[in-house]
């Protein structure tokens, strides 16, 4: 079989344009889904896939399709797909290499006349971080029955709590009919083209990662209840410090947890604290926590030391609240094949790999064959400004999806 | 001599008049200086000091002055001031009981027809808790020559971060003459009365207390600098998590001070973390250190063990950056003992005390004789929605400052 290959001029203005949708001042993209921003990449998505002559639908989520036409209309569309909303103050290539991926391959195709039997999609998913709207990953988990739609169009901004996403929705002019929805009738396979968003590839100076498995999670608020108080007139003896506790809880946390197996990563990266104010004695604090392991097992023992926080610290009341948790999602093993095989036949230097980072594709997983392709972040770095990956290893990844794609096509 | 009391059926018609405004569904009140629910407390003073035929001024801060005559037409006013603006979520107790209280006398001396030569003065301190627009005690900041009054009209909303104290001011109406402000010419003392916001004076069950001084402090920003990195895809061994270290920091600080004097009092109240998102490790982290006591040798100690934390924590830099810091403010020796004759005098149980918290009392004690008189807490709370004091207390504390009031006027 022949090998293709994307083009590097392309995807570095791909790159550069999309940067500048929503870019903040130290180089990075705060695009919140929907946000003015957001709106701009998406019609430069369209213009683009128009300009390849894509057919363009949306669903009743603003999912957008543009899709080329294969050799046989009744075959099943092979879809490729990502997202262009960002975290705040995020980088240039998490979600959105996945679309300029996505569409690079579509363009690949057009130019250079691929022959192809089934038609061909380049996808954007609608509010894959859910950063101004919780929760991440929304749109693929309505389409995959893990959410559900009226809920999700009550979810409320996080920065004026009042707006919802479903009015964000409405006024995004982006809401097409739900029989366009990516299903298991219509469609063959679903690809994401992702960067790693850690520093295993990088190190081991992989250009691509082929990727199994969304790693499982858990992930807890953890609450601690004082007593506010003057900070000038109240003495110590006398004092139930939210914070005092709950510092002293988040580092009793970290002590058990770090005694586990080595591969468990965990996060406190959320904290709250009530009044929050210099002269008060805070009254309340809760702080996220969010573990990720491949082996439930891991998980159990996470758990375990979670159940066995005492229930007072520093006189204040302790509270564990399991927020959400999943199961470790498999990739499907043809598809991981394929991937693995298209990496080897171009040279491209890859190893497999595991997703500590959560994907539409784990939701996927669950309606159709999927699999994702990863490129190395520098330093590890992902979900900040400094997020970069060479334009050679976005093209590489690129050129994997593109060979696999075509592998599928022949199947 | 003869001993005046203050009527306990006024006091607690007044106390639960000014608990209408900005009340809390909690049994609280937020009244945040110049708010729409301060605007109604300020009427709701001038209304009934109207009605005892006082005089109403402002001054360019907004400070109110409601003053009645005495029969020395050139004596020198005697003035009790508080605030009636409160923390968020605060109470019915702090600051607006200063202001209940010195209305009470002006009462009593009016329909008891108490004779007295000076012109006595009901005032109200703009903005004493800064909650709204920092810093805490600014008029009396501005009128003592603490503070720049252009700098302290650009303070802006912690809220909106854009509105000025200086618009807040223009739009409440209140803006009168800078020479009706608080001077040592026209004034010849202050008084100020106030909840203990400490648990004492309940512990050693008295009614009064006879104020001493105000404690000197520090006031410190720790921060931390990590990495923002993906919650899920970095390993452990690379991170360089913010609130790790700074909850690291925070223990240490405990740690350290606990060991130094026992009546020292030391508060992390305010914290604040970034991007505070529960899928991204913290890059920065900041919290508050607020220490007082009244040896000043006792504060060195406390920066020396500022100094000593360690600069690098959990692989993250640490900054400890001074804020502010005052030294104790001992207040008017000749007043202090009037407070303390008249208490007795009355049979009022007293002691002295000192206190933690700041009061405008400390700043104007640099301008003119000032001396303050504390009643119980309940359980210590204050800056809470629990704050509480009985109206036999509040209305002791009143009789106390009516009768010092008396005894300053002879002199």
């Amino acid at each position: 079989m022949r090998k293709y290959y994307c083009n590097e001029r392309r995807m570095r203005d791909k790159i550069k344009t999309f940067s500048k949708y929503g870019h903040t001042a130290k180089g990075g993209i705060t695009r919140y889904s929907l946000s003015n921003e957001a709106i701009l990449a998406r019609e430069e998505f369209i213009k683009r896939m128009k300009g390849i002559g894509a057919k363009i639908q949306f669903d009743d989520m603003a999912n957008i399709y543009a899709t080329i036409e294969g050799t046989d209309k009744n075959a099943k569309r092979i879809v490729m797909a990502s997202h262009l909303d960002s975290v705040k103050n995020g980088g240039n290539y998490d979600g959105i290499l996945g679309v300029i991926g996505a569409m690079e391959v579509l363009e690949t195709i057009v130019s250079e006349g691929i022959k192809h039997k089934h038609p061909i999609t380049a996808m954007v998913w609608t509010n894959e971080e859910g950063s101004l709207y919780p929760p991440a990953m929304m749109s693929s988990g309505v389409l995959c029955g893990k959410f559900d739609k009226e809920k999700m169009l009550n979810s409320k901004s996080i920065v004026d709590g009042k707006t919802t996403f479903g009015e964000a929705i409405q006024k995004s002019g982006y809401i097409g009919d739900e029989k366009n929805r990516l299903n298991s009738n219509d469609y063959k396979c679903m690809l994401e083209f992702h960067i790693e968003q850690g520093p295993i590839l990088e190190a081991n100076k992989k250009e691509v990662g082929v990727v199994t498995c969304v790693l499982g999670m858990v992930n807890y608020r953890i609450k601690t209840y004082g007593q506010a108080d003057h900070a000038g007139t109240t003495p110590m003896k006398f004092r139930k410090d939210a914070l005092y506790a709950g510092a002293e809880v988040l580092i009793y946390i970290h002590n058990e947890l770090d005694k586990l197996d080595k591969d468990l990563v965990y996060t406190t990266g959320e904290i709250k604290c009530h009044p929050c104010v210099h002269t008060v004695i805070p009254d309340f604090v809760s702080f996220s926590l969010d573990v990720r392991h491949e082996n439930p097992e891991v998980i159990k023992e996470v758990v375990n030391v979670i159940n066995n926080i005492p229930k007072e610290v520093c006189k204040c009341r302790v509270e564990c609240e399991l927020a959400w948790e999943r199961d470790t999602v498999y990739f499907d093993e043809e598809l991981v094949k394929l991937i693995k095989e298209s990496a080897d036949e171009l040279n491209i230097e890859n190893q497999y790999i595991n997703s500590g980072a959560g994907h539409d594709a784990q939701y996927v997983a669950s309606i159709l064959p999927t699999a994702m392709i990863f490129v190395p972040s520098k330093d590890g770095h992902s979900h900040c400004e400094e997020e970069f990956t060479s334009v050679e290893e976005c093209t590489a990844g690129a050129s994997v999806m593109l060979n696999t794609v075509l592998k599928v096509d022949e199947r």
